[in-house]
């Protein structure tokens, strides 16, 4: 979360055009200013505006040692709470990562990890920052954590306590996995908007009978409702159809984007178009027309061709 | 230095395309990848390719107090060597600028700050990582300045005087300005091409017969010759054209870029043929068109229109 996205490192690229030139974008120094940003044109263009070949990416020194944060929370929403609060008391975590009770259940009786009877939704963040500012900057967090509804928070002092917290997350997708199959959503929104939204992926979850798991790169204010349906249930795929879509319209209301991370491709093409205004699609399609004048890159995907 | 440069900063815009309509990018979150990078494509397109008419940017919480570190060198290259191996040391300053001995010279005369009888290169250099570890970090600066040739180098524990440091740079240009007309470079190059560029400058001033004062905000190895020349002197003008674009080779030579922050302009556009390859100012002519059929928005700048 402190660090940005890998986009952010990405400051030069070798391509190949859409008419077969290989060419040369960006730079190699820390800062330059020459020409249109065609590195940050072509991130993220999943194939569309040309082939990447070579990545240049900026490095950072290695970071500084983690303390880890836990606070376990009564219900999904009061952990929404303590993002907005955590970031409006100042703090910039390293991580700031938010697992639900229907994961934390997966992942116990998956693994037997014992979490799901200590919470309903856990947040576990970490603080990077040196010596004394950082021990006190963890405190404020465990204490905004409580200050937010937290049964129980703690700065952890054991680093294998702390990474069997991160080991739980990182197991829920693949846990989730074993209970049925995953429709992935990937909203993003203000970092004021996370409890309002969760509360309305909770009650979405309820109109359309679909279970729904949450895991968030809560900080960012970056969801990921996981929609749960059993293979060959037609009409329970149909109900999470519905929901999927209607998280959507939830959190563009609430100023969000419907693709934090994950991209467009087939799956959150009608979310563009939902999120983009006529105008701008038909930049995007300019711009398609000017680099790619034959079609021929990954065509048909990121939004539609045509009007 | 430490956290980028504006552009980084910049997350949504609302701009007028070349076809008149009034169109939203970008985000308000902290994350998304909804389609192609617009933001990203208009911020440093020097009004080529829209008006822009409102600015969404992102903030960071107020920073930490800084200490700064001043180091006083023999020489530009022994400086230039010093910006190296703050890097190579694994130091992230907040800043760290470089004044040479015209610049220290021309703000004494104005200002009488009695710089320039102490130092030939001045470096400043900024800390802001909190605590014990700052300390250290600022104290391994200064070791590193001495073990680079500083005759002086010292963590400054007057705020008054650090201040006056970096006032001295903030003065540079206009007390140059009070000696002639002057002709501002701007190439960056890799942290560790920075001595050996500045060695080519200060042979490519005595080649030409000009006077080059150099500031710099050397940690991102972002350069500011100054070439500076007599109001009416048509022969200086003519050497001091024939250095800036020598100072230009020396950069792209050097695996640089001709400019690191002012941008293109026309100052910089043969700067930029030199630096892109013919198919990528190809594709800089297909987005002009895509996103500027009429050719209204600045037209002529930044690239040549035609090959």
């Amino acid at each position: 979360m402190k660090y940005g996205v890998t986009r952010d490192y990405v400051i030069g690229l070798e391509f190949v055009t859409g008419t077969g030139d290989l060419v040369r974008v960006g730079r190699r120094t820390a800062k330059g200013v020459v020409g249109y940003d065609l590195v940050g044109l072509l991130v993220g263009s999943e194939g569309t505006l040309g082939i990447i070949t070579e990545i240049t990416v900026k490095l950072r020194p290695l970071r500084d040692p983690e303390r880890t944060i836990a606070g376990y929370f009564p219900d999904l929403v009061s952990a929404g709470r303590a993002v907005t609060a955590v970031a409006a008391a100042g703090l910039t975590p390293s991580a700031l990562e938010l697992v639900d009770r229907t994961c934390l259940q997966a992942v116990d009786d998956w693994k037997n990890m014992g979490l799901s009877t200590e919470a309903d939704t856990v947040l576990l963040g970490r603080i990077d920052t040196p010596g004394a500012q950082g021990d006190a900057e963890a405190a404020l967090m465990e204490q905004v954590f409580s200050d937010s509804g937290a049964g129980f928070a703690v700065v952890s002092s054991d680093p294998q306590e702390a990474e069997l917290l991160f080991a739980a997350r990182r197991l829920a997708y693949p846990a989730l996995e074993r209970l049925g199959d995953v429709l992935t959503e990937d909203v993003c929104v203000p970092k004021s908007q996370v409890a309002p939204v969760l509360a309305e992926i909770q009650a979405i979850a309820a109109r359309h009978d679909t279970v729904i798991a949450n895991i968030a790169h809560a900080g960012d204010g970056n969801l990921h409702p996981l929609l749960i349906t059993q293979p060959g249930d037609a009409a329970a795929r149909e109900r999470a159809q519905l929901a999927f879509h209607e998280i959507i319209d939830v959190a563009l209301a609430a100023g969000g984007t419907v693709t934090g991370e994950h991209g467009v491709g087939l799956l959150k093409m009608d979310g563009l178009h939902a999120e983009l205004s006529a105008p701008v699609v038909e930049l995007h399609r300019a711009i398609k027309s000017a680099m790619d004048p034959a079609g021929i890159l990954n065509p048909g995907k990121v939004f539609r061709a045509h009007g």
